[in-house]
């Protein structure tokens, strides 16, 4: 199933910094067709790296979306029942508005002028698409990691357009240890000459210093386990044990084979806003978490994994805690998984499961 | 108290690599007095960017030495009763020959010509200097971290001279995310151009990758809740939450300054050099691990912090579990701490106490 990316350009986008950006571009995709009640609407927010491809195979690539064992027929968000759509986010590089646009202003690229963009914008934007399609109330909203922060703020800033969020793998604010990580990787790349302040468009990209940032993202996405699992100690074209300069390890050129492939298809700029943008979010906004999600309405299926470290279950029961003790609508499940923060990608049987009954339970009331 | 460093030079040392290094000089620090009978000596061992300024303070910075907290008079290692000594590491650069110093065949400095040296050919230093001072049979080795790969090696290598063993914190072998995290260090050195392949030594050191090679570790060194008491999500300089691209998390600006401190006094090659040792370092060399840890005859003393992530626990329980098999004297002791990593050089009371009584019992029976 080949599907194509549609774009569409809004006049302007007030943003959270004070800025308007004018015009905006918001680059979408959709799986299924839109009921004639169009209750059947599900947004999927995509993580930091991900896209609005999550499903089916890119014209382009030929690859299937980030999620698309979870979207489909039959499948979790089963495309024969309900209408699925994924916005590439505010900030983005692939197809919506971001620092490698034009901008009107200077008819070159945002670069560093790009406004600053907040996980509440990314969330404006995403509203302002679904108002153009008629869509007035979804079915649900749900994503993994920063999609999930798109899940929350979608819950408590417009209550009354969503009937159910499944915040996966994700927190209401980053943790000193989240921050921490997405700082190195802002400052490999910003310690590369080739980011030269975020004005490489018309030359090379920082293509070293955003490789050394991916590969810091993939440790942490994995677990301990699954990269014993995956990797233990393993030489790349050698048996026997490790012993000279130049014996390198699988994990190593894993990495690296990651960290060059990312340079393809991602924009530094667009890394450092987006990173940004998750260690800003503060879905209590310096107040409480519950008093923050006492303005949801939506029903609640909040999903984290034992082994991710990155988010860790903690953080998901804060986000359960804080919505019981609103007598909010919260069922939690924390899945056995060995695949460290990668899990929500993955674990696709059980979380299907979850996401199949719950969706066809909340379908019902509508 | 101000601690000199000496440096002893030798003529050689051949390499596990199959080279030799010829000359070779070893810098140490010593603190006590040795006895005698020169069975009152204590081996201290220096994890990666450790050196061997392990106590009192140094003439050169007026800092304290890495483990001041439980080296000197009254301290864990009492230097009342004990002699201590700390040698920095072949291939480092505080005075013993690493990558940075002359190599004789080309009057300047080695950089990426020097050899191979592995965590093996470190002991093999220390055991040289060891025989010069006529010291035959050491009380105890002690380390952390890398410092607790010596004393493994120590106590396999030279299980005469080794009447007790504290390996703490620390593997019998990296795991796949070890080496990866080192690995995310190296590359991010040899992004930098200023590496220029090693050749930076009178031109301007990798001073940016290096720095973020630090980061890494620092992340990598402490808790996530260490990180969240020292620093939670709290800006630098500004009350409320964060909001503009611009504000600085206090956590940010903290590893900033923790990596650009690092430039002035670590070697970029040795960072390289160092690293790919630990990464190679396999105790058992291929085989099993009770195997190896049979040929040992001191009594051991296992430490592991609760909230060590780097070097987690069942690392320790790997080792301890093989000298068990072995009918091999083993003590294992997990402590409780928030520090992460970083406990061992911070845990002072436990672990004095721990040590104390320990090193008392073995020294009795000297």
């Amino acid at each position: 199933m080949i599907v194509d990316r549609k774009i569409v350009r809004f006049d302007s986008l007030p943003l959270d910094c004070g800025v308007t950006l004018t015009p905006v571009d918001a680059a979408y995709e959709s799986y299924g067709e839109l009921n004639s009640k169009k209750n059947n609407a599900i947004l999927v927010c995509h993580a930091f790296s991900g896209d609005a491809h999550a499903a089916g195979l890119s014209p382009e690539t030929g690859k299937p979306g980030w999620w698309d064992n979870m979207i489909g027929p039959g499948k979790a968000f089963d495309t024969e029942k309900y209408f699925v759509i994924c916005v590439n986010v505010a900030g983005g590089c692939r197809g919506t508005t971001g620092p490698s646009s034009l901008n009107p202003a200077t008819g070159k690229p945002y670069a560093m002028a790009f406004p600053t963009v907040t996980v509440s914008d990314m969330v404006r934007l995403q509203k302002k698409l679904l108002d153009h399609l008629g869509i007035d109330r979804l079915l649900a909203v749900a994503g993994g990691s920063m999609g999930g922060m798109q899940v929350l703020e979608w819950a408590v800033r417009y209550p009354d357009c969503v009937a159910s969020a499944f915040p996966i793998a994700t927190t209401a604010r980053h943790s000193a240890q989240q921050i921490a990580f997405n700082e190195v990787g802002r400052q490999a790349i910003m310690a590369d000459p080739d980011w030269n302040e975020g004005n490489y468009y018309d030359l090379k990209p920082p293509a070293r210093g955003l490789a050394v940032a991916r590969m810091v993202g993939h440790i942490t996405y994995m677990s301990d386990d699954s990269m014993k699992e995956k990797f233990g100690r393993r030489l790349q074209g050698k048996d026997g044990p490790a012993f000279f300069f130049d014996d390198t390890f699988e994990v190593e050129s894993y990495l690296r084979h990651r960290g060059s492939q990312f340079v393809d298809r991602f924009d530094a700029n667009s890394y450092l806003y987006i990173t940004k943008a998750m260690d800003m979010f503060d879905l209590a906004q310096g107040g409480s978490l519950p008093a923050a999600l006492e303005k949801a309405k939506a029903r609640f299926l909040v999903i984290s994994f034992t082994s991710d470290w990155l988010y860790p279950s903690y953080q998901s029961l804060e986000i359960v805690s804080a919505l019981r003790s609103r007598n909010r609508d919260v069922a939690y499940c924390e899945l056995a998984s060995n695949y460290g923060h990668d899990a929500f990608l993955v674990e696709v049987d059980e979380q299907t499961e979850l996401v199949r009954g719950f969706l066809a339970r909340v379908f019902k009331e509508m």
